[in-house]
């Protein structure tokens, strides 16, 4: 197809699509004539994740395009693939250096170990719970990763059925897709319910 | 106590305690001369407050305003104001009032009312689950309300241990801190803990 069906069939405007084209994100098409190429279901599909990756995940065109190339590179594993792109949804975590931030870290460590749960030592994640550790110690309330059980053994759960239930048919272009959705938009899905059971459980409670 | 022991007591700097004051978010302190006045241990429990809807809920002068006048409103009962603080803790809802928006804001509806969830009609977390409908919908992926089931059953035991382990007998403004701290912080915890999680499987999957 030429570059105006391609952006029918992506919905993505040529404008766009040129620009992706510039920055390397999508690959050239097939060259026809000196001004013309020919595009094909890849470049759809390929628009589709550019798309996730920069409307869902919000994502810089710098981190699209370091995930695009692990899609491409065949000789990382899909689980490798999903472990990049993963690492670049965050959570952000803040700069913080100090010394409890530091404890907090290993406690979180060994947490995690006692969890048994496999992790990357440098999952942004350790870090986003060594920070909520750090936060609640400076509001002076007195807490350790155990107080974190009841989450723990929640999200062991919905991950457990999330992993169950991915369709592992797909190409790594899918499932990539396939996990930024599910793990951004289901925990937008998460906090929205999260919010409504509290206030549900408050009512209750209050008679 | 003084001025400069009240920003000892409080850790907060002069300068922002009298921006406080000037912004009606402290009440003012006994006056004892024509410059001085006396501050006592409720303006030391108002800055702390103050502090987490500022640091920990990042809300704006006004709303924090707000409040503070629905804690001193004695007409209103706990969960009243509680609820008060907790709408302004948001879920942020794109604004869309478009038809897909209308019709997953009545599915999400429904679906609550099968839960037999006792939420208010203006909770914004109606309006974050209908955009989470409308998203995935976006994306071509056909979803319905029950395809949340497993997070509304992990939402809905964490929220009732949450409810359970609320300390009642603070006063006011200790109950509003420590719902704000919960529902913001341990958030957090579960959205960092959720993506471990998902790593953990996704590395047994993968062997």
């Amino acid at each position: 197809m030429r570059i105006a069906e391609l952006s029918q069939a992506s919905g993505v405007p040529v404008a766009t699509i040129k620009y992706y084209l510039r920055a390397g994100l999508l690959p050239p098409g097939e060259r026809t004539a000196v001004n013309q190429a020919r595009y094909d279901e890849a470049h759809v599909r390929r628009l589709r994740l550019i798309r996730v990756l920069r409307d869902v995940a919000e994502l810089p065109v710098g981190s699209i395009g370091e995930i695009l190339a692990a899609v491409d590179d065949d000789a990382l594993s899909l689980h490798a693939v999903l472990g990049i792109a993963h690492a670049a949804l965050g959570p952000p975590v803040p700069e913080r250096g100090d010394g409890e931030m530091a404890v907090a870290r290993r406690e979180v460590d060994a947490y995690l170990d006692r969890l048994g749960w496999r992790v990357s030592a440098h999952a942004p994640a350790r870090g986003a719970l060594a920070h909520a550790l750090v936060r609640l110690r400076e509001l002076g309330l007195r807490v350790s990763p155990e107080d974190f059980d009841v989450y723990a053994e929640a999200a062991d759960s919905v991950a457990a059925w999330e992993l169950e239930r991915l369709d592992t048919g797909m190409d790594r272009e899918g499932q990539v897709e396939q996990a930024v959705v599910g793990t951004l938009v289901y925990e937008a899905v998460f906090t929205a319910l999260r919010r409504l059971a509290q206030e549900h459980h408050s009512a209750r409670r209050s008679g």
